[in-house]
């Protein structure tokens, strides 16, 4: 039994720090590196392969809409054309300083608003996948679980990693509470840790229905930012580990 | 005996045309692709990188500053590191393109202000060379004949292609004339025609004050923009070609 | 009985030429100026605002979403206070060439989607609407006729002016036919004139279905790029010339 | 006798916060406000106008090369146009968010690197405070004490604002010692204090070389980024105070 545990790093631009990434790298398996689109610039990506490759840890690119000032979290209009092209080129930045530095991508996962409309969107979600496939279809493919973004990976052939989340609600579909209700978080963290084994161990959760799901759990997202996340991320390790699974890279 | 012509494309942007990309492309033999910095997006480069390989001619880089505004043409006062770093950035984007569409990167140019940089500034050159040496060994560096870029490039053991240009005076130095004296220009096209030639066969050139001094020419510098200059570079075809000079990519 | 005839102006950037500003200047009446967001820069405004100055023609600011390689024209999920914060922001910097010449800002017509998003959408409308009557609340607002625009400017107090097509069908209830559609566009330029009489003179329209409807028609947007286009606006004025119609701005 | 504290401020973007400018509001008397080009954007602009007003300090313009990444700190080859262009187009947009808030814009200070070369190069300067006139000649022109800003500014017939440092030591020829410089910092701050007073009371400072050289102090430059920087405006203050300063806005 093994899981991976992922998190966004190089954040950073410019004279902006971003996020806590030297503190949460020894306890990820998997790094999301920013390419320049929705954060990160090229000294941060320098900088973030580095540090990743020193962890040993997987590195990944984590291609984003072309709006820093809204962090990729704005819902951008574009084709799948569009989208298509600027993933290619992100991943294509990303593996320059992956080259120099002698290290190979392991996997591509979508960021922000990027992500959230591959995972409704057909069209663009195919779009991401196949300018994943066409640049390196060993690339591992990583989606929010039950969606659009595994399917259409899925279809192409690439391996994906379903990503999963400790602290959100589901609904009976699979399909994450939005954040807009009241009862989206978890925010006691037995609840949470317990999701997580779960998740792992059967592929399970429950809804908030209180119905039990399938869900496939390849990967959960992790947050670096502040001192309250990287003490959580400790906990999920402690309990993972107690419960006897292995917390390995994708 | 042989030379290159090559030109800069993909400048594009956007809603905004620019050059005549696909009526230069019969008459050269490399393009120098813009990477999204001074010039070009995703989607012109997408498309740049399909022209160039349905004409068969040897496809490059063409890194620039970050000043879309300026057209990467004013100097920025950037560090060798960061200069590192954008070269990087740039040459990976524009791999990305090259890998999905099967074709092998060949050669990079330094556009613009970076050009400019380069050639006077050692740590620039430096940078600039490094980055690409970095990123593969096997590229061919091209830069201003007689400069810092060029020396640089061949101490890390790179391949070089020095630059000359048809309709350019040349210094006693074996430097261009600065374009902000009335001479720098040559506007007769016989005299700019049989320059070209002397550079090609013997390697010399006839400086402003009359001397002959030497000068490498692996490639030529055309441009693409404009009816005269399409008349002009098929000039030059035809005179390399009558006399007896292949024009091939580098 | 008056017309203004209004034109989007300014839509250089940097190195890029667009549009053919100076030839259609004597043929408009109200010069919509971007502002740097979806196009234009601080010296393409300078110029801008000195051909409108010179050619005594209605000068407004022409906002669109922060996308320059989109041109403004892709839909970006802002909320309705960034929506605020982007048309002061751009208000303010064209005001600021407005000043430097000594001219006042006439009217304000927001661009591309961001106009698309204020027609359908009650909180930009309103947002656009209240940083403009924040500004400066003698501004006249252009908005698409019949839309969310004209109806939240009016509840403001703020002068509007309904904007109609001369080449456009329209739908039975005011809205454009989208382009979409087949028979969006009327290419029959008889048929064109007509409408633009009938909407000037009779406030009224015939619909895609054959319906006469009404529609205030305060402005007519027409296109300086393409010489069919500046043909078409030249129509345009000797119709509404004969018809004893003033063209004058707003 | 008076002097105005100033510091930056509103140099956040986006999800980027930066400095504290919560904090050092209540301790400075004028604000320089980022304009969106080298920091700020304009939910930034707008928020910080409202904090500014709130504490009834003078609010001021503080315009920076567009170079977002390099934060306005890497000199960029612009022509004076260009300069005046965009210190233009920078007032005009902080001044939108002035009125909608019905304040006045009391200062323009430039930053970074545009500061550095309108210290240095007279058609810089030049260019940076015709602006400033064209703009508002009401404005206080903020600049370097004994360069080139200050003079070219006076030519025009602004007010000017000499700035002087409290922590920076002093050439013989009343400019800074380059940071470049091993002694360029005063590390000790009753040393500093002691350089305030003499430049506040006397308009003197003592060079490095122990010469005591004339220098014009209208407002000193503070930091609100740190513990320590607030704990030295706070002592700073005392200082003024206790030797009967008033501090002002100017």
């Amino acid at each position: 039994m093994q899981i991976d545990l992922n998190c966004d790093l190089g954040e950073a631009f410019g004279n902006y720090s971003f996020g806590g990434d030297k503190d949460i790298l020894p306890l990820i398996t998997s790094a999301n590196i920013a390419c320049g689109f929705h954060a990160g610039d090229a000294n941060v990506m320098n900088e973030t392969i580095q540090l990743a490759k020193r962890h040993n840890i997987g590195i990944g690119a984590h291609p984003g809409l072309p709006d820093l000032q809204g962090f990729g979290r704005r819902k951008l209009d574009m084709s799948p054309e569009e989208v298509y092209n600027i993933v290619v080129y992100q991943l294509g930045a990303l593996n320059g300083f992956c080259q120099i530095h002698d290290v190979k991508m392991n996997h591509v996962k979508p960021h922000g608003a990027l992500y959230q409309m591959g995972a409704k969107d057909k069209s663009i979600a195919s779009a991401i996948a196949q300018a994943v496939y066409d640049f390196d279809k060993t690339l591992v493919f990583v989606g929010l679980a039950n969606t659009l973004l595994i399917s259409e990976a899925k279809k192409l052939g690439l391996k994906t990693a379903s990503e999963v989340f400790a602290d959100r609600r589901y609904e009976d579909d699979g399909q994450l509470v939005s954040r807009k209700e009241p009862d989206a978080v978890i925010s006691d963290s037995d609840e949470a840790l317990n999701q997580v084994v779960k998740m792992v161990t059967e592929n399970k959760v429950i809804s908030k229905n209180n119905k039990e799901i399938t869900l496939q759990a390849d990967t959960i997202c992790v947050h670096g930012d502040g001192a309250h996340a990287l003490e959580f991320v400790t906990k999920i390790r402690e309990k993972l580990t107690k419960e006897g699974i292995d917390i390995q890279s994708l």
